[in-house]
């Protein structure tokens, strides 16, 4: 019998090259540097196939070539190491929350080479939060290296955010419906470039899961506890999509059908108990000063019973999510992060007086590794996406001469 | 730059003749009966091999050919067809309620070719429903081809199953703490056979997934509407399991913190509102008759108050799993889908009045299309799985001379 024949058998070696082009670079990527004979090993493929991919991203201008290592394979030969180039790729990263828009020019493994951020409040719609953002990363560009190729935009907005063409179907909190926000960022820049939006919580996941506190762990819900509430979810490795994008809205799961009405025009959601604006009113503030919670919540030694109940009503609603999805690690982002280490106990007691033992017993509780910068770091991920898919398309879809084609 | 490399290559040949084997098989498993031509086209594989694993195939006892069809490709010659052999291999499968045990042998194609049942109630313990079940098998095999291979069993359970070795965790309504059930089984039969088992809300999403309502739907939900209430869950056309296997305990999301106490512990689960005994209570029954709530709702015309109260109280628990999960398909198995046409346009206001609108605009309700037969032919695929991977080792595990081996 003979064996499966291909088609097109050309074209296909030169898609596998690509292909293990972006593999080598996701390798480097994530470990930050890595000796060849290491490269050979992961992937499986021989010394000279690796050399001449690690040569090719070498001309591309994404990694350079560090000393012979220390390590020996047996009897081969010394083997030189492959690491990210200086003035390499980078991306732009946008963090955007109902009061503030962050940014960051960010390289390849995750480095974030520049950061700069302003207060969007009563910037109520889309296109000035989108001016303001153009202006931030205006100030991020304008000192990269002119030489270093600008590869993509990711942008975290916390709102419901449709897969495939990345419309903001709904960011209830910033009063936003079917906003185009792609298109808005480059009307203002003037330019064209990939650029992909995608829900905060979900790339608070992404990241915790590539570089935080997840690496290794193929089932996590990342929770993102801003005034809204929401989670990103990897499943079995993967990123929980649902079918429009949607899957994770877990602020919304019903709470208390007695509760407080939601800006999603249900009642006692979760987010409603929870969200920051429940965590404002437990410590008797305002709601117009919730983004100043987390230095707060961080400066307190200890809790109040009010910011307990806060605690308790955390892990009842965690047990919801921890009984659907049954994860190994929960990551609790934005001020449940600040909250964790004062109301740890209640959260817990929370969790396991109302969740499955079983789901309780294979889950552990964390703050973010990556500190208040998972979900910026992980729109840089999704910005990075394609460059780890196929390097020399990437590159070749890139800005260059940034800081002069974005001069404001 | 030489492609890569890869080590063992005869061994590789001979894994992929092994794959390609079974999925040609899972093809003609799916479709009934194929034309050559089709698997050419479907595979994209050549003539001279898909006619090389069918005839594989047919002297493995599987399937048989077809005569020339009537279709022709072009100036080719006439194919012929692949067809399931009529004796070929079967499972066994088992759906375990709380009250009753149903036991079918099923061939590919999902041909249910016997079954058998009976009730349960009043057997507390595992190894009296293993020794129920084992004479439902003995029964429903005794008049099976004795040429014909069993190729494995497939159990369904009400309860928390360890993904990996099948523990029953937990079976609430069922009173089960860590049973090994497969092994119960297995020395009340005293055969050793490939045996799995599996939560039954998980298996009816992976039967509808297959051949049901939600064939080619990558993003559906199965609900299992029993006295306990359950999901199996398909997120990007993968069975989402969660690290202990246990994701799906919808049943026991929050629902309502000053409702009933809940057989796992909690107070006010979704499943106290809307489970068999809830459905029971709505219409005046003892929790004792709720077996014959199926054949009691499916003869109303029309919904009492009460269980048009228990429709919002679905549709309102939906609303967390649609906000959850994002799916395109719920399918209300169990005592819902008795419920469904009776009180839809309850669970419908309820589902759209509290779920996200981006979310409710993306899903449809349905019953199962397997009807009542959804998690029985779960359980049938679960079983048939291991001969769609690798057709020529199942067949060599299989127990022979059936009948006169199990002949009680
Ligand atoms: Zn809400
Ligand atoms: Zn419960």
């Amino acid at each position: 019998m003979r064996a499966p024949r291909r088609v097109g058998t050309g074209t296909n070696q030169e898609a596998v090259r690509r292909h293990n082009l972006g593999t080598v670079l996701r390798h480097v990527h994530r470990a930050g540097q890595l000796s060849r004979a290491e490269l050979t090993r992961r992937m499986g493929l021989n010394r000279s196939t690796i050399a001449a991919l690690a040569s090719e991203l070498e001309t591309l201008g994404i990694t350079e070539h560090s000393g012979p290592s220390e390590e020996r394979q047996g009897a081969g030969r010394p083997s030189t190491g492959v690491r990210l180039a200086a003035s390499g790729p980078y991306v732009i990263a946008v963090d955007l929350t109902v009061d503030r828009a962050t940014v960051a020019r960010v390289g390849l493994g995750g480095r974030i080479q520049q950061r700069a951020h302003a207060a969007t409040t009563g910037l109520g719609e889309a296109w000035q939060v989108g001016a303001a953002v153009a202006t931030l990363i205006r100030r991020v560009v304008a000192d990269a290296p002119p030489s270093a190729p600008l590869v993509g935009i990711g942008i975290a907005v916390p709102g419901l955010v449709r897969r495939g063409d990345g419309l903001i179907r709904l960011a209830p909190n910033l009063e936003w419906h079917d906003v185009s926000f792609s298109s808005v960022v480059l009307a203002a820049l003037g330019v064209e470039i990939p650029i992909v939006v995608a829900n905060d919580a979900d790339l608070g996941a992404l990241a915790e899961h590539e570089r935080g506190a997840g690496v290794g762990i193929d089932d996590l819900v990342y929770i993102s506890g801003q005034v809204g509430v929401g989670a990103g979810i990897i499943a079995g490795g993967h990123p929980l999509e649902g079918v429009g994008g949607y899957a994770g809205e877990v602020g919304h799961l019903r709470f208390d059908p007695n509760g407080l009405p939601c800006h999603c025009g249900s009642v006692g959601c979760w987010e409603t108990a929870v969200g920051g604006h429940a965590i404002a009113s437990a410590i008797g503030w305002s709601p117009e000063k919730v983004s100043q919670l987390p230095e707060h919540l961080e400066s307190l030694t200890s809790a109040s019973r009010e910011l307990r109940g806060i605690g308790s009503d955390i892990g009842r609603g965690l047990a919801s999510i921890v009984n659907a999805f049954n994860p190994q690690l929960v990551v609790l982002g934005g001020y449940f992060g600040s909250l964790y280490p004062l109301v740890r106990d209640e959260i817990l007691s929370g969790l396991s007086g109302a969740a499955l033992s079983a789901a309780v017993d294979s889950v552990t509780l964390s703050v973010p590794a990556l500190g208040d910068d998972a979900v910026l770091l992980g729109a840089a991920e999704a910005a990075l996406e394609p460059l780890l898919v196929d390097p020399v398309g990437s590159i070749g879809a890139a800005l260059l001469d940034v800081p002069a084609r974005l001069a404001g």
